[in-house]
């Protein structure tokens, strides 16, 4: 596997190779990954997640800038969600292009999810893991953060930042407990806005009263992504985090978490697929179709008669 | 199974108990669905989808008392997206209660995403169903229409209507192709506002150019939710989709896909969730994990192994 060698070397086109390697579903993905897996586990994953129009690209745009001034390499993988509505990592990547296309310490991998059959989540974590045997310091992980993959990405990460802006209208409520969970730390971007105040006031809030039950208590920090006010000081809070994790033993428990989650992925992912394919030779769909719509079965016949018959 | 001859004969009681069944994944559950399957296939199921703040709920609502006044019985099933950023079905759900919940003829039910596994769409597909046994004439399936889970929903209904506002936002980019695929109704809603006329304008040439492909052409309906206006139209459209699909044969192939679907979704979940209890023996994933973490394994080789000793 001459491609992981080159990969290893730092070869940005084997890196791009790889990745869409992954992304297709190649015959060597699984080889490429297997090859590459001891060399990973060294980048600082982070998450960036928030509401479509929060600033998330423009925000992952300047921290890029601001670790790339610190000498440090930068991965970024935006997630282009399944929703039709919204042109998050398209447009994103459009707007990057101009800034950081040309610098060689960063690369850049929009994830579509069209197509795929909920196989979102793997690929994520499998691109991510490229960027880390190649060496990124950082890999950034940029998701709208709606839908069960979104939320599947998340869990693989090291230090999650929740991106909020204020005054996102009525029928949006933007604060809500369930963000807790998530956010390791919260960011108000677009701060300039009305309701700055009003929304980290009622963040700060919540965040005390749910302080009690966990060691690290998220900061909320505020930002102009466009004009880079507070990007400084967003990097400073996630270095903080990822000290928390090592100095506090965190950071075991949470890597192990991590890769329970990957683990279960992979394996749901790979039996899902194992047993379509199997299971669903050409025309016998069809003829499961047939036996439903004749009556003869139901679903959950056929599913369990399935299960039966290639599960040991 | 009395549950399933109660909820045949009307009883609403029947039917909440049999839906959160469903939702909890009790034993009961298959051998439920497996008794009402044959009750199924007559409701007309109407898929409503668009961003969040489109004023999805609010049509609804108003649609629900015009289906109403013409007599007709109708169910709503709102998906909570996964998604901790937006009220969705929560706040729509509180609204609805002061002027839905005491009318016998109709049936509210949020489905929440948190905490399972993927499960979202077939439970929706399964509470559809529960409404259609039931005997409901129209099932709305309202969605935010972001992640594969709620594209997965999308699949299984009858008619789609994609719903849109006027001057979304410079980051939300409001239409894009794949919108046409998916839509067999457009409306725009909040059409008192400016851009509405833009908005319509774009999306009636995309479809006029997409149109040599398709035998229905989607029609765009402007409406008013909170003030109502358009509503009657709008459901004067829905009908001309279902009478469409009788006259041109159409809706047998329609639902033959949706049967497709719907078994493959049937069949992804329970092989997943089988296929999970069964190898994750309690202690069994830590020691997989620490395998992974004393580089003695990968999760590929272990996938692979749980693959060969489990599938014929």
């Amino acid at each position: 596997m001459d491609i992981v060698q080159e990969l290893l070397a730092g070869s940005r086109l084997a890196l791009a190779r790889a990745i869409t390697a992954v992304e297709n579903e190649y015959d060597e993905a699984v080889t490429l990954m297997q090859a590459i897996y001891p060399h990973t586990g060294k980048a600082h994953v982070v998450g960036i997640t928030g509401p479509p129009g929060a600033g998330k690209s423009t925000l992952v745009d300047k921290m890029t800038k601001e670790y790339r001034r610190k000498g440090k390499t930068v991965g970024i993988v935006a997630i282009d969600p399944t929703s039709p509505f919204y042109g998050g990592a398209i447009l994103g990547d459009r707007i990057r292009m101009n800034e950081l296309a040309l610098d060689q310490g960063v690369f850049i991998r929009s994830m579509g999810t069209r197509g795929s059959l909920g196989g979102l989540a793997k690929k994520t974590v499998e691109v991510v893991k490229i960027m880390d045997a190649f060496g990124k310091d950082v890999i950034f992980v940029e998701t709208v953060g709606v839908g069960q993959s979104e939320v599947d990405v998340i869990k693989v990460v090291d230090t999650t930042v929740v991106v909020l802006v204020p005054g996102l209208g009525d029928d949006i409520q933007a604060i809500k407990a369930g963000i807790l969970e998530i956010g390791d730390i919260f960011v108000i971007n677009k701060a300039d806005r009305d309701g700055t105040e009003r929304l980290e006031t009622e963040l700060e809030m919540m965040l005390d009263l749910n302080s009690s039950k966990v060691a690290w208590r998220p900061p909320v920090k505020r930002t102009v992504a466009n004009s880079g006010d507070g990007v400084e000081a967003l990097i400073g809070a996630i270095a903080d985090h990822i000290s928390y994790l090592y100095n506090s033993g965190e950071f075991v428990r949470h890597r192990s978490a991590r890769t329970k989650n990957e683990l279960l992925l992979l394996l749901n992912e790979q039996i899902s697929r194992h047993v379509l394919e199997s299971v669903m030779a050409p025309g016998k769909l069809d003829l499961l179709v047939d036996s439903i719509e004749g009556h003869r079965q139901t679903p959950y016949n056929i599913v369990n008669n399935i299960l039966a018959d290639i599960l040991r």
